[in-house]
């Protein structure tokens, strides 16, 4: 009888008794829904909008952009970086020659890299009709990185002719050292010599301070500058023609996405936003979020990927460490060490460490990296759209203690929440501030009785 | 100056050359994707239709079914049920008793079981409109699982009586075998006997022919008839206060789903698949198809777990094994054998191994299996609907093709793509098939000028 008994006492899977934890099939699950789920929306806009892709259009606007660029202001204004950038190589000579000494080293570099910092402010917040939105935004790129990477400069001079110094006392206090002691110094002297002779073909402090090395750091994907960088041995013509590739296409989809899905959920959040209707302004906030979450992400890739791969293959720099593995961060702090490296690296490099060593706290020192790191991204908001708002000043210093919150969420509930965090400020901080930012930007810039439309 | 220097030869994470694929990060972004874009199509759907969930529009609709069921029909008719399950009892007690010889048992049990099948589809056929949508629903479920418990009933005691007359000739033939082999004989019975000690307390055939086993069947939570079903030890209250307080909320919110975002979701497909306009067709059906997929998902929760967990529990019935791991499934087929055990354990039991037993190949005995459950599905939408098509049995059909070409996709690319086949099938073939229906239901009962609206 017993081959026809098929029931036995068992539980059912979903009951806990049962022990059961095998739903990794939910994981394709999750994916297929959101792909058929973005795919829909795909459909709804294009039934909606229809086609509104249109890359003559972006030719049109950068042709507008520069016409009401009077004169070729912006060319003229990058070309005048060059300036700053002969002016800092001038000033290393002197230097180096210690034409300049005690503390006017200080005040004279600070002066400088603040004036780089200030002339765009003024010229573009007295002359802002002048130049289009397109080139002052250029131009406020440019002037900021120039900015870092003429203070890694100086400070890496710096270091180098501290160094310099050190050593020549060093020798001169080695006279009156007792003779032992000189063998030993002599035996160190001599496994630092083929040290040396290693790296014999290395640059040494002064020889680095040349116009082809300064010019060949300005392009370089870095804002650290180092008197030897690590370079690659040859192009890679394949990799070079993908990354570039990718550069092109990429940037095309960014257009597409854009013009296609952007735009129309901004204008259509701008009414929701007037009313201050709660309910609506979340659906617009999340119907905007994805979207431009979907274009952070290329835009993520297009830049630190593709743009600074194909840079980097050009000038056989071979350092190509722009990211890390930020979408696995478990907390808000170390995404923000991880995403763009090589902002990161300067900051701990030029700001962090520096402060570290004349016994400031490592909050202190944080949080001085990121109000400065605030201040900078205010800048590159500000001064191109000529609002002079704290919103993106505001939003960067909210993460100072969402750090402290996500870390909080990872100790207490596991990693799996600090991501999600740190997701989630990704996810909605943005869009909140694109859409905040325009709406003040059409009350400000359109006819006041367009808000009645 | 080794410690100034922080660049080196390196890959970015994403370039093959890194060999970097800790992507998990990547899970956590899906799942909060999937939750935002959930939540902003709830927001949408409640700013675009207003709340649309009303128990008492539900409480109006069952008493309009019972009003459209004439002279309490429906109740009549399951009451009738009761015939057949008396004349299945008084059956097996002629054919217990053998006053049924030969083959007149097989074709009674033919004749009764397709009349089982059989009355609904005349009478509800004839007489459509004495019932209600609701009460011709019920009906086919009923006579449904009846036909199936009551077939399982018959061949189960048709096994019993064949063991009971080989083990009688069995005995009489050992009285002819030589006395050493007696004594083995013997020995083994000794072995058996005190098997059967152990098993004192369960009940053999005949004495299971009584009413009150034959009603327990009819309730418990199986398809396959046994003499002697695993019995729990107690009713846990704890648990079986959960499972029906699942049943009560979740039924609630499948009903408020349907009510706000399937009907809508139908009613706005219907001039889409009128024109045939294709892209407008498919934006329609990947509207229906992620709420329709949720509610299913529901839906299946309720039934397998919540429901037959609390029927269980009440009947003291301890074999819980109504579902397995499906949602891992990586093929069609082995989909169909996981989600729905109760019906699988009956086919396989009832009509695959014994088919197997007299040489049909096991494709031919899959196939048999199929139809068969194609066949009962059609029943299941054909009958209370009162349309004959055949679309429910032909997309029982296609799971045969489809069961194939998922087996091969597991093979030649992995088991996660044969698990998005089955996803794929599940979420999307259902709506297809919902909408369709839907359409020939209302272009059938409604006014055909209505089609211009």
């Amino acid at each position: 009888m017993h081959h026809y008994r098929i029931h036995e006492p068992r539980d059912s899977l979903f009951s806990w008794s049962s022990g059961f934890d095998r739903y990794e099939g939910f994981i394709n699950w999750g994916g297929l829904i959101l792909l058929l789920g973005g795919f829909r929306l795909f459909l709804e806009n294009v039934i909606k909008y229809g086609v509104r892709i249109n890359p003559v259009s972006w030719l049109l606007w950068v042709k507008h952009e520069h016409e009401t660029d009077y004169y070729y202001h912006t060319p003229l204004f990058l070309l005048a970086a060059n300036i700053h950038i002969l002016f800092a190589f001038y000033l290393e000579h002197l230097l180096a020659k210690d034409k300049i000494r005690g503390n006017f080293e200080v005040y004279i570099h600070t002066a400088h890299l603040a004036i780089i910092l200030l002339i765009p402010v003024f010229i573009l917040g007295i002359w802002t009709h002048m130049f289009s939105l397109l080139g002052r935004t250029v131009i406020c790129v440019v002037y900021t990185v120039m900015f870092l990477k003429l203070w890694s400069y100086a400070q890496v001079n710096h270091w180098c002719r501290s160094e310099r110094s050190w050593r020549k006392k060093l020798s001169r206090r080695r006279s009156f050292t007792f003779r032992k002691a000189q063998e030993k110094e002599n035996a160190e002297m001599h496994s630092e010599k083929s040290d040396e002779a290693a790296s014999l073909c290395l640059i040494q402090y002064p020889d680095n301070l040349t116009l082809s090395d300064l010019y060949y750091f300005f392009a370089a994907p870095t804002l650290c500058y180092e008197l030897n960088f690590p370079r690659s041995q040859r192009i890679r013509k394949r990799f070079l023609l993908r990354r570039m590739l990718e550069v092109i296409v990429i940037s095309n989809i960014l257009m597409a996405m854009f013009q296609q899905w952007i735009i129309p959920s901004v204008k259509n959040s701008f009414q929701a936003f007037s009313d201050l209707d709660f309910m609506r302004c979340a659906e617009r906030l999340l119907k905007l979020a994805i979207p431009n979450h979907i274009l952070w992400l290329s835009w993520f890739y297009l830049c630190f990927h593709s743009f600074l791969n194909t840079l980097a293959e050009l000038l056989y720099f071979a350092d190509r460490n722009f990211y890390q593995d930020w979408w696995n961060a478990q907390n808000v702090g170390t995404f923000w060490r991880l995403w763009n490296l090589p902002v990161h690296k300067w900051a701990v490099r030029h700001v962090f460490v520096p402060m570290i060593k004349i016994k400031y706290s490592k909050l202190s020192a944080s949080v001085a990296v990121f109000v400065l790191s605030a201040i900078l991204h205010e800048y590159l908001v500000s001064i191109p759209l000529h609002m002079y708002k704290i919103g993106v000043f505001l939003g960067m210093m909210v993460q100072i203690p969402l750090g402290y919150i996500s870390t909080k969420v990872e100790s207490k509930f596991g990693p799996r929440w600090g991501n999600m965090i740190v997701w989630s400020s990704l996810i909605l901080g943005q869009p909140l501030g694109i859409m905040v930012y325009y709406h003040d930007y059409m009350v400000k810039t359109l006819d006041p009785t367009m808000l009645d439309l």
